[in-house]
């Protein structure tokens, strides 16, 4: 095997590929990052058994400045590969594997020898039968994994929680995320034109695999998803990423949505946000991580208090509040990633009594969808 | 005490005395931040009690909007405090100090209090009867803390090795650091219309100290030194900079530093830099962290190996070699702290032999002054 290859456009790609490779793991082939080359491509393949990642190079790419000299493969250690690439000291570098499978990478006058291993022995990527496809537009699909992935729960004892619910159904796509102390829900139509529109798939995907492939796929306008039993295909001509789908049945979330309230506060999230932030310097003193909301027919007050340290307290410039008088208190990094979410739309905040979830949502929607995008929280009590 | 002052203003003030306050300490008001107004000034003083900072904000320093209403003093939690001011919301705040000596902090629709501890509490900054004063130039005295604080040790076994040594005589400046495996030397003219040039000192500073005050003093142009037997000050009319000294006799470094050489390269400073990066990428694997040089009379190779991951090879590009051929292994790392201190400029390193000590400097030196900047580093023995 030997090829030459701009040193910058392989990076890219190695780095997307490296998302998927461990650094320790107890199959050792598995830190390297595996290469095949033929006469007209180069793949480059990465994973950790749940993930697994395959970036397609081609000749014809003319900013990769791809040359194949030889076809062939390998598995090279993908950390030291990388930074050895990284440190190069010229535009386009040499690899050589020869019948030992040792690796000599030439740039300039720097050259490295590495020890790779037979490509042979790297595991086989799944094969997916996929019977049909759906077409996610790329933007609003990042969107979605960082809208709902702030409430993917970190608990491995309850494994479903930290991934992410997605619902095809009727043209529309509904991701949910809970740790169940609090939710996040995003509902987007799916065009028409591209399939999706007479599918149903119900599957949860792990919640930090969906982070990954969002960074991934950071610019891209379309991807391909691929539904089977127990594994998810997103690609497209250039990229493949696999991910298994977590088992069991997801809980039903949504008997906790209702669009009762007995108070209601509207306000610019933002500003929401900064008075939290302010607030909760005290309240993350000590064990008692809470801020206090108290609503009366005219008057929106903010507290956190700390015995040790002191208070906070603040009048919140709101734009309405309608129903009861309440006083809540509740987490306020919840509060603070939920508000994150709707950056600086005004939302409404609709509360039904100080124990029981209360949800925030955007005022103004572009979408004629019922909770198409919908936040909940859990209170503290306090008494 | 009461007190309005521009909130950016005060935060940079407050984050510069804040370089000496601990996070933790047997002494628990060190912990906070002294502040005392008077009808024309605040002062605002932190201490670990071995360094003290004081920064001094006048009523007449207009961007500052300082206006103190009632003058008065107080010790806040500065970790709090400085949380506290950077999440305000408005540009200008307001702080209250009651009889009680309750903190009030109020800007826009935001009140904080603070539990506050009587100024008189507050330990007694060093009094210091200074009979000479030498002014240093800032931006190279900066550089030569940048320069010598490389090699400083970090093993408290020997606490006047974590010092830079500074010899003022003659009118010259001499700072050395060394962790007995490195040394870094850096001499300078005082300026002779500002003091200094009929002086003896002789003091060892604490390393980390002199980087802290390299930090505060970025963008002054002088800066005033007095010394007594423990202690140094540092200072302008708005900043104070205690620090004590280090006990003891620092090892007398200059019988380290010969003009022999048995065999010298000259090359470009960064170019070896890159070469040494690319090799120490092999050496850092394993615990064998060694570099390897090979010289001859026209060729220059470095090597890096790890038995585990493999090897690196690489022709430097030089301006010459003169004298003996020569094989040596060094710590790259050593290497790298040195060369970095170079930038762009060309260089020689002049070896003895393999088991001694090597020396690097700048081939032009603006300065008519001996080993003005010199490095020396020790090589490993692999044989």
């Amino acid at each position: 095997m030997k090829l030459s290859i701009h040193r910058l456009a392989f990076l890219k790609k190695l780095a997307d590929v490296q998302r998927a490779i461990p650094s320790r793991t107890t199959i050792p082939i598995l830190t390297g990052v595996k290469l095949l080359a033929t006469n007209d491509s180069l793949v480059i393949t990465g994973s950790d058994s749940d993930v697994s990642i395959e970036m397609t190079i081609l000749v014809e790419d003319e900013d990769t400045q791809l040359v194949v000299h030889e076809p062939g493969s390998i598995v090279l250690p993908a950390k030291f590969f990388s930074e050895i690439i990284k440190k190069l000291p010229s535009d386009v570098f040499t690899l050589t594997i020869d019948s030992n499978k040792k690796a000599t990478i030439t740039a300039g006058n720097a050259s490295f020898t590495l020890i790779g291993i037979d490509a042979a022995e790297y595991p086989h990527l799944p094969e997916l039968e996929v019977e049909q496809v759906v077409e996610l537009p790329v933007p609003i699909f990042r969107q979605i994994i960082q809208n709902t992935s702030i409430a993917i729960s970190t608990m491995e004892s309850r494994p479903l929680l930290t991934g992410i619910h997605i619902l095809i159904k009727d043209g529309l796509l509904k991701a949910v995320a809970t740790d169940s102390h609090r939710l996040s829900q995003r509902i987007i139509p799916l065009p028409a034109s591209v399939g999706g529109q007479n599918v149903t798939y119900d599957f949860t995907i792990p919640g930090k695999t969906l982070v990954e492939l969002s960074r991934i796929v950071e610019g891209l306008e379309s991807i391909s998803m691929s539904i089977t039993d127990n594994q998810v295909l997103f690609h497209t001509d250039r990229l493949s990423f696999y991910s298994r789908l977590l088992d069991g049945r997801y809980p039903d979330t949504d008997r906790l949505i209702t669009n009762d309230s007995n108070t209601t506060l509207t306000m610019v999230a933002s500003e929401l946000l900064s008075a939290i932030e302010r607030a909760s310097l005290m309240s993350h003193v000590g064990n008692n991580n809470i801020v206090k909301l108290s609503l009366k027919a005219s008057e929106a007050q903010l507290t956190g208090h700390s015995p040790e340290i002191g208070t906070v307290k603040e009048e919140l410039v709101y734009q309405s509040i309608t129903g009861d008088d309440l006083e809540i208190s509740f987490n306020p990094d919840y509060m603070k990633d939920a508000l994150r979410q709707f950056g600086q739309a005004e939302i409404s905040i609709h509360f039904l009594s100080p124990v029981r979830p209360f949800t925030l949502r955007p005022t103004e929607s572009t979408l004629d969808i019922d909770y198409n995008f919908i936040q909940l929280i859990t209170p503290v009590r306090t008494f």
